[in-house]
């Protein structure tokens, strides 16, 4: 995994961030794992890994209404412990320097994680989920429909 | 399509949004497309529809190294013409009112679209791609190279 709060590794380069952001985001809800550092998460989530629990905020309770009715589910969230300023990484698995856009790793302007995961049960405000691969507590930021199954 | 800016339709139910954002998000770029009204927008990309241009600003040039080598690549984008506050919709299209998290619809709380799309060129700053169906002018959140292909 490429340097998330620690000194640029060989080869890597960091952009100016800009001075203020274009958009606000709210966090709705939160992520439960098993995983509590950066090197216990899967690289890839699994869909024969363990159930992870969605909590949603009370606030959007009645957005759930009818999502249990898609098999798949995409679900972003926000990784909040990567800096964002990267352009260049160097991947400790393969040490190549890469474009960040090129990479799926948490390090990037936006850092928004997304995966398509199987639903496993709707509970109220409480999602249950196959397939994840984040840290435990990350915020949510969006769940919908996985567009080859909507 | 789901009331954007105007009234509620029958059914439809809003929420009140948190009075300050939780993150901040930076445009990294600008999608062109040949649309310019939601009415215009497929409903869903297709591989065999026009090749839209995104342009990424230069302050992330060298993110891009190494992007060309994917046929298939994720963009995300701020749906920024959408209100943030329903959770329950009645998208014009079926008329079941239907909560906002069961819907890939623009209007929720974070409006971020995901589209995988097929990889044209990369030229500079501009990458092309074949496979969007959002609205000339949105603002670009994100680049990363699909799941499936990474």
């Amino acid at each position: 995994m490429p340097a998330d709060d620690g000194e640029l590794r060989p080869g890597e380069v960091a952009a100016a961030l800009p001075a203020q952001a274009d958009a606000g985001l709210f966090f709705i809800g939160t992520i439960r794992t098993p995983w509590h550092t950066r090197a216990e998460c899967p690289k890839r989530g699994s869909r024969d890994g363990p159930i992870c629990t969605i909590e949603v905020d009370e606030r959007w309770r009645l957005a759930l209404t009818g999502l249990a009715a898609h098999p798949r589910v995409q679900v972003l969230y926000w990784m909040d412990r990567a800096r964002r300023d990267l352009v260049l990484q160097a991947p400790r698995r393969t040490g190549k320097i890469i474009g960040t856009f090129a990479l799926r790793s948490p390090v990037r302007p936006n850092p928004i994680g997304s995966a398509v995961v199987d639903l496993v049960a709707v509970n109220g405000t409480t999602v249950e989920v196959r397939g994840l691969d984040c840290l435990d507590g990350t915020p949510l930021v969006d769940l919908k429909p996985d567009r080859t199954t909507a």
